[in-house]
């Protein structure tokens, strides 16, 4: 039996050499290949040219290599059988450092500081407590959930925005687009970790900034988006930093990627970009994770973290 | 009866505006004053000048408005009463949001991002997880143990170095000289939160430096001094830097402060400077609290938070 790798944009060695050290007896196939695809029962999948999967007649479990799943979804030539969402701590605490700290960098006026420390200058800024500003989080799954945890013991006064209602103590729930005006209107930094689906397109809009507070202790709103690019739209973002509709945004993932070299994003002074890397994917994990997955397959276990195809997460 | 308000570098009026809003059927007096100190009972203290306080025979209780008292013991005519100190969960708060936020800032290697963007390059750099960083917190009072404890729930190995063995979920507790070098070998990021004493000062010297984890996953020790500028020697700290000694600094204290223009450590490109805003005291919480503690201390209650002279925190 064949496990199948195919992915763009990243490289496929390291993950088969991890996987080979854990001894799982497969084979292993690095998509382009001439080889034929009938033994393959295991893919690991990341931006995987549409059709490929499809050519696997004897395919049984499709791994998704990251937290979104919209990169399977969108191929029209899918075949029906489980994917499997990475759920891992590890990926959900490096989410949560980033989230944690990008909201704290601006909470804590970090480039007001870093300018006044350029210019030699001592100088003390005023900034409130964390339990006078209002995060607001939208997407509570695993990842967003620890983030508005952990944001809350740090004394912030967090709410989130989901689908349906999610209960978590000390945090205030918002749930379905009736209640995302009301959200917004109560939120000072707004952190984004939804997954990408045709209702979450370009949801990140002018309209969504303008509901934000304009009445928060702090220096206006914030934008902190490490879900996904094509939930925001890149334009809009630039006209509300310009026109101060946003104070400031903290961006890991963007329309296109790697962003563009003429975006006017890379030099926006209230701008502070990352490539993509807010839960940067460890190998040594995840494959531990993809190998104990595959076992329990293997000897007639039921799978976890399945996607629900009709969601889209 | 009379609050005295003596402080140095600090504006005595809005604290006074605050405490009269509290009714406490209190007059006050602002040094430097030529009124009679006669009917002095309480006294809000902030670098106060020497001798003042032992002008007051009839004083019972100084506030000491921080959460240092080294300010109040270095008067070589400080009376013998009572000293309470701030312990504020706002000041508490405040704090840790400094702590959390410096450790991150190093941990997700913002520095070298920043870099990045301004030079619109999209590249992805290693970073372990918090998972694989050793932190340590020297000082382990309400305001170390709040910091070890965030940064433990983040997924940071932690451990306390203090005077006395402390005992917290899941951090390791190192006590006293004997124990100072093995819990420097074994820490990658360096927070110091300890009180000025003569055993502290100087403490943050090249001999402390050079006994810091040098086989961490992380890019090399980082210090974090949110205590006291007397405990560092700043001279120190720049060669450091510049050996590599250390890899990067958040400095929020200095030996001098305002921070002299021509110090080196402004420009030094890891060194991230804040002009001792770690834990702004943030007067309507502290006036509280002191209003809290003159009802309790005119009720006959016992006051909270009192010093230990002998201990000098």
């Amino acid at each position: 039996m064949t496990i199948l790798l195919t992915m763009t944009g990243i490289d496929a060695g390291p993950w088969q050499q991890q996987l080979e050290a854990l001894n799982l007896n497969q084979e292993f196939l690095i998509w382009p290949s001439d080889e034929p695809l009938d033994s393959v029962k295991y893919a690991l999948a990341w931006n995987s040219p549409h059709g490929v999967l499809a050519r696997c007649p004897n395919l049984e479990v499709v791994f998704s290599l990251g937290a979104g799943v919209d990169h399977l979804i969108s191929d029209p030539d899918l075949p029906d059988v489980p994917i499997v969402r990475i759920v891992d701590p590890n990926l959900t605490m490096r989410m949560t450092e980033y989230v944690v700290f990008h909201v704290l960098l601006h909470h804590r006026r970090f480039h007001d500081y870093d300018r006044a420390q350029r210019a030699k200058k001592w100088e003390v800024l005023y900034q409130p407590g964390a339990n006078e500003v209002r995060v607001g989080v939208m997407g509570m799954g695993t990842l967003g959930s620890d983030s508005a945890c952990k944001l809350r013991d740090l004394g912030f006064q967090v709410a989130g925005w989901s689908n349906s209602p999610k209960s978590f103590a000390g945090i205030e729930s918002f749930a379905g687009m009736d209640q995302l005006t009301p959200f917004l209107n109560r939120t000072d930094i707004l952190v984004v970790l939804l997954p990408h689906t045709p209702e979450t397109e370009g949801i990140l809009n002018k309209n969504l900034f303008a509901a934000l507070a304009r009445d928060g202790a702090g220096q206006g709103p914030v934008l902190i988006n490490a879900g996904r690019g094509r939930l925001q739209i890149d334009d809009d973002i630039v006209t509300a930093l310009d026109e101060n509709v946003l104070h400031a945004v903290s961006l890991d993932v963007f329309e296109q990627e790697p962003l563009p070299v003429d975006s006017a994003l890379w030099s926006h002074e209230r701008a502070t970009l990352t490539p993509h890397i807010a839960s940067e994917s460890d190998n040594r994990a995840l494959t531990k994770y993809i190998a104990e997955q595959i076992k329990r397959h293997e000897s007639g276990q039921a799978l976890e973290n399945v996607i629900d195809n009709t969601k889209g997460y």
